[in-house]
């Protein structure tokens, strides 16, 4: 058994709340330290235990991060799974020193992507994902790196995308070393077929390495995608609080799938989240305090869950 | 093959646009009769080519519906498939009086819902439906009688509902001659792994009748429920413009799962709508301006269908 599969049994499945990182991405205004702080007290009240928490980049380029490492002090207070970005190799050395628990890379599926979005080869991104790992591996903390392949299921510059393309660029992952690979429907493309398909070719291919999945709710697939995405295999869910987080390559387009739906979607599917729904609307309280601009969507918020049945699983 | 196989091909998946039924069930103002005319010819325009658009009871309790006999006329007029709820043997002998192609009757999953919303035992319910299949085979027109029951995944009154109990009651519609059988999630509390259960065990029983699913975006869970019901071989959806359509059970609930968004989902998993999604949008222009106060839901009139990829089967 993988190091990454001590944090992600194969048994259970683990969802990520990634509103402090992808759900701030594209904000007008974003929480305060503070306010983040009590954004991940009032989640582990609810239960959940993994967190994408922002990103290791120029904080005058993102402002919204220049905390990340004190709110990663806080997950590592609190005993929670904190995840963060870090797209460069001075980001990979900053978050090193800090207590993250995961590294998270990207690269684009393809070429033309990672050239628009990233000035950089693909190959680049590989050759960096080689050296965060080696990092990583040679740190005191010694965190997991994942590697989110973005564009996995079309792209909003090249179209189209060869699921054999993907799994080529997984294998490249897998090879530098990657404790855990993302599949990203980053622009909303995918329907259940695509998922499912495309999961079952990649597992096939990175063998026992932790597969995940980052869903955006776009057109409307997104708890669909991630039902087929369990029935593939999958264990491991990015969500965010709200469904928090636009896309700088679809205007207009909602953000990622709403984790507290995701919490129903797993029980009703047999998967036992250990996640409070009724606690877990909290954070959204802070997110319409915090970012009163921001849309919020989620059918549990607005509905409540069931109180005639048993619903968990 | 049954005559009800003439409408609903199993080869290819058939949406039902349910919106002037269903839709317009709770609404504090509905279009008048004029609107409804332009909504079937805009729909039809876009390639929707099977609708519910009313219900037969007096006009003093559903003003709505008053003009039902109307609609049913446009329908015929175009060369629509129209639907209409006749819920008594009055309601019956009026729907035999109009060139409806299909009658709807509802039996409740539980005698305790039956009992609380149509005042009767699911017994006197079942009997009607053999009065209705009787009186339309006996017509000139001869339409078709779909049963729909009602709470089937689970009962805002009873609670949870046993799987074998639906299909007890199934066996009960078919016995009675049901052309159609429909499985109506009511107050969305079914997640993909109820409907894919309960939709391969009626199917068995029932055979060669044609099931339906009618779900409620309730619980968010509409999209995943209805590409499982596609998975289990269900190949007739029911689906409103907007997710128009509250339910008198679940207070704060969204209406029935978007009939746009259901497009973008079953050609996503390889079935052909032949339905112009871009036409379908000025459906929702009517909905708009003719019921300004009711929430219109709905990812791909946000977003829009991808530009960079061919998303049709």
């Amino acid at each position: 058994m993988s190091r990454a599969h001590v944090t992600y049994p194969t048994e259970a499945v683990t969802l990520r709340e990634v509103g402090l990182r992808d759900g701030l991405q594209m904000v007008a205004r974003f929480p305060p330290t503070g306010a983040k702080d009590e954004w991940l007290r009032l989640a582990a009240a609810a239960g959940v235990r993994h967190f994408e928490v922002g990103s290791f980049l120029p904080a005058k380029a993102m402002p919204q991060f220049a905390d990340v490492s004190d709110i990663i002090g806080v997950c590592d207070g609190l005993g929670l799974h904190s995840a963060a970005l870090a797209l460069n190799e001075r980001g990979v050395e900053d978050a090193l020193q800090t207590p993250v628990s995961e590294i998270v890379t990207v690269v684009s599926a393809t070429e033309e992507h990672s050239q628009a979005n990233a000035r950089r080869a693909r190959e680049d991104a590989i050759a960096l994902i080689r050296r965060t790992v080696d990092l990583a591996r040679a740190s005191e903390t010694a965190p997991l790196v994942q590697v989110g392949i973005s564009m996995a299921f079309g792209c909003s510059i090249a179209g189209e995308v060869d699921p054999d393309e993907v799994v080529r660029v997984a294998a490249h992952c897998a090879e530098a070393g990657a404790d855990l690979i993302g599949l990203a429907d980053t622009v909303g493309f995918a329907g259940p077929t695509q998922i499912s398909d495309l999961v079952t070719q990649v597992q096939r291919e990175i063998g026992d390495i932790v597969l995940s999945i980052h869903l955006h709710d776009t057109r409307g697939m997104g708890m669909a995608n991630a039902s087929a995405a369990l029935d593939a295999g999958v264990r491991v869910i990015d969500g965010s609080i709200g469904g928090l987080g636009g896309c700088p390559f679809a205007p207009g387009a909602t953000g990622n799938v709403v984790f507290e739906d995701l919490v129903f979607l797993c029980e009703r599917k047999g998967f036992e989240t250990s996640i409070d729904l009724e606690k877990l609307m909290a954070v959204r309280g802070i997110a319409t305090s915090e970012m009163p601009e921001e849309q919020l969507y989620g059918a549990l918020a607005r509905a409540g869950a069931p109180r005639q049945i048993n619903w968990r699983a």
